[in-house]
């Protein structure tokens, strides 16, 4: 259906038809000039990411439902990085005359999904249109007590180093699809330059062949068996709320924390920057899930420099007393691996080499699509 | 500057060296994952807002300080719109390869006019790249006694209707840069035909005294002379905030209020459908700007219907009890015009015509660029 057959009021009544609010802290949702929320005792999160088409995602690969559950997502990973209980969405986005209201019942129906994992209400946005490509912007709001608030900044010398989950898989994913794209595309235009040849030769049989032959590469499904786990943390990644909540449960209160978006090597350079002090990373210890090291092999990539620059990965990197040793260990087994620790500012940030235990220099090479 | 020369660090810290926080409100601002805000006693307002290129803005006429500056000003509106006060302003900014580091620091200076009028704090954001347009998404965050909150739905009948200001100044301001802009075109475009022309004819002589020609148009600055109101309606709005401020002196509370951003028709059939009511109008009780008036009249259009329906004015529309009558007839001087009262909902929404007081059915064409 056209956007426009639905009019304005009713494009709007639409979309917000189903969103029910559940939070106490949600006053009032969609339909004002504002969102109203309430925080009587608590501090107030809030957090924005801009998505664009071409730059953050490609719509030959990410479905809009894809699209809504990612950008849900990486906003949400921003409250947990603080510490923090996510609660409302804000959405803005802007469309171009090819999508439909199909379109934004997808996209709208990935937010739900991500929404409802973790309880957060859907309370305001904007829709407007684009000349050119998707722009999605979505903002988070948050809660958190002050005392529980986890900043960039605490991080002591001593402190343990740890990450959740596995890193790299998200950027070996991005480039299955990349090559599956480019394979595609070559096959087209390859066969399109036949067509034309046999178009000039007057070989009309040759031509309805090759069209034949055209919509069996359109309908070929890439077989992505045994790299299913690489698509689903590219395409549907998930905010670790879960370890936030293990942490509670085993007193474990980090000294720093964010979540890695951009690369652990450029979130590492954040913490330490703003903490003053520096690290030592043990190659070793760097989580990385046997399909992302098979992958990696095969891209002929160095899997460390994928897991430390890759990026999207949306796992904690968060910095701990050394007290809390035993038990991080504890909880190894539920996805928390230490994978450093904490020193002066002085001894720089340095990554130790698996083999002989040499010192390189960390530096940011995180995934910056402005540069 | 090239963007790529600073690097994402350096972008980040160039962008927010100069930001200082004053609000109390303000426990962190950009820097980390999320922005920390501490609203004690106070309810949470959060509104946002896209602009896109080519649909919300052009940037043959806007330059990127009035971006920011309108982009701000759009926001903080939806604040006082609630009667709340704007405090916090996040920011996302997607562009293209084609603008430079001052581009940047143009738009920032734009916000930072607009802020430091309303003594808002830049606390976050997000700076990315785009491929296509720039597109840039703004959040707001105020606060408000729950007590003080005026939404659309609590307009009661026989209360009166009021606008601050005057409407379809903004309207006729961009109707007077669009029509300079295609004349612009149509010079260079005429000019274009007429050296491929000569240079057909190898009169080398004429392709360079047209090419002169041609620099003459493009340094040539348009007369706006008496029509500046129009066009700083247009490109530099103001959030009405005074007008608030004026309320809240005279001890008048509305009952229902939001700002006019989509135009008076579209916004007025908003409150009387949250509010089950309807409406009367008096056309002649329509603020309108002499310059507006004037423009109108030498475009051939109705003033009344630029008035009704051209939108971004930036205005509030607000109802309040009929016992404000003298406070508010009190108030005409400073800005605030009683336009019409609110009917039972079965009386529905009309516009009452200046001369011979028919009665017209008001609908929604308001500026909507999605449609």
């Amino acid at each position: 259906m056209e956007i426009k057959e639905l009019g304005e009021f009713g494009l709007i009544n639409r979309l917000t038809k189903d969103i029910k609010v559940g939070n106490p802290s949600t006053l009032k949702g969609v339909g004002d000039d504002c969102t109203v929320l309430s925080y009587p005792d608590k501090e107030v999160l809030v957090t924005t990411d801009m998505l664009m088409e071409g730059v953050h995602f490609d719509l030959t690969y990410n479905s809009m439902e894809q699209l809504g559950y990612k950008g849900a997502m990486v906003n949400l990973s921003d409250v947990f990085a603080m510490n923090g209980t996510p609660r409302q969405l804000l959405v803005s986005i802007a469309l171009g005359k090819r999508f439909k209201v199909e379109d934004l019942d997808d996209f709208y129906a990935g937010l739900h999904q991500a929404c409802d994992k973790w309880n957060v209400d859907i309370v305001g946005g904007d829709t407007c249109s684009s000349m050119t490509g998707l722009a999605i912007s979505i903002t988070c709001v948050g809660e958190a007590a002050r005392e529980d608030i986890v900043y960039r900044n605490g991080a002591n010398e001593t402190d343990l180093i740890c990450v959740s989950g596995d890193l790299g898989a998200s950027y070996m994913g991005l480039q299955l699809l990349e090559r599956e794209k480019s394979v595609y595309y070559q096959q087209i235009d390859e066969l399109n330059a036949k067509i034309r040849s046999a178009q000039k030769d007057g070989n009309d049989a040759l031509v309805k062949h090759l069209q034949e032959e055209g919509m069996k590469i359109i309908d070929f499904q890439p077989d992505f068996a045994g790299r299913e786990y690489l698509l689903q943390r590219q395409l549907r990644p998930e905010a670790r709320g879960d370890i936030i909540n293990l942490l509670r449960e085993n007193h474990i209160r980090p000294t720093a924390m964010m979540d890695i978006s951009d690369g652990l090597s450029s979130e590492l350079l954040h913490i330490c920057h703003q903490s003053h002090c520096g690290c030592r990373i043990y190659e070793k210890n760097i989580p990385i899930d046997y399909q992302t090291a098979v992958t990696a092999e095969e891209f002929n990539m160095n899997v460390t420099t994928c897991a430390m620059n890759g990026g999207e990965d949306y796992e904690l990197l968060f910095t701990c007393p050394i007290g809390d040793h035993d038990k991080l260990n504890a909880l190894e087994s539920q996805g928390i691996r230490q994978i450093g620790y904490i020193t002066k500012e002085e001894l720089g940030c340095r990554l130790i080499s698996r083999g002989d235990g040499q010192e390189f220099d960390i530096t940011a090479q995180g995934w910056n699509p402005l540069l």
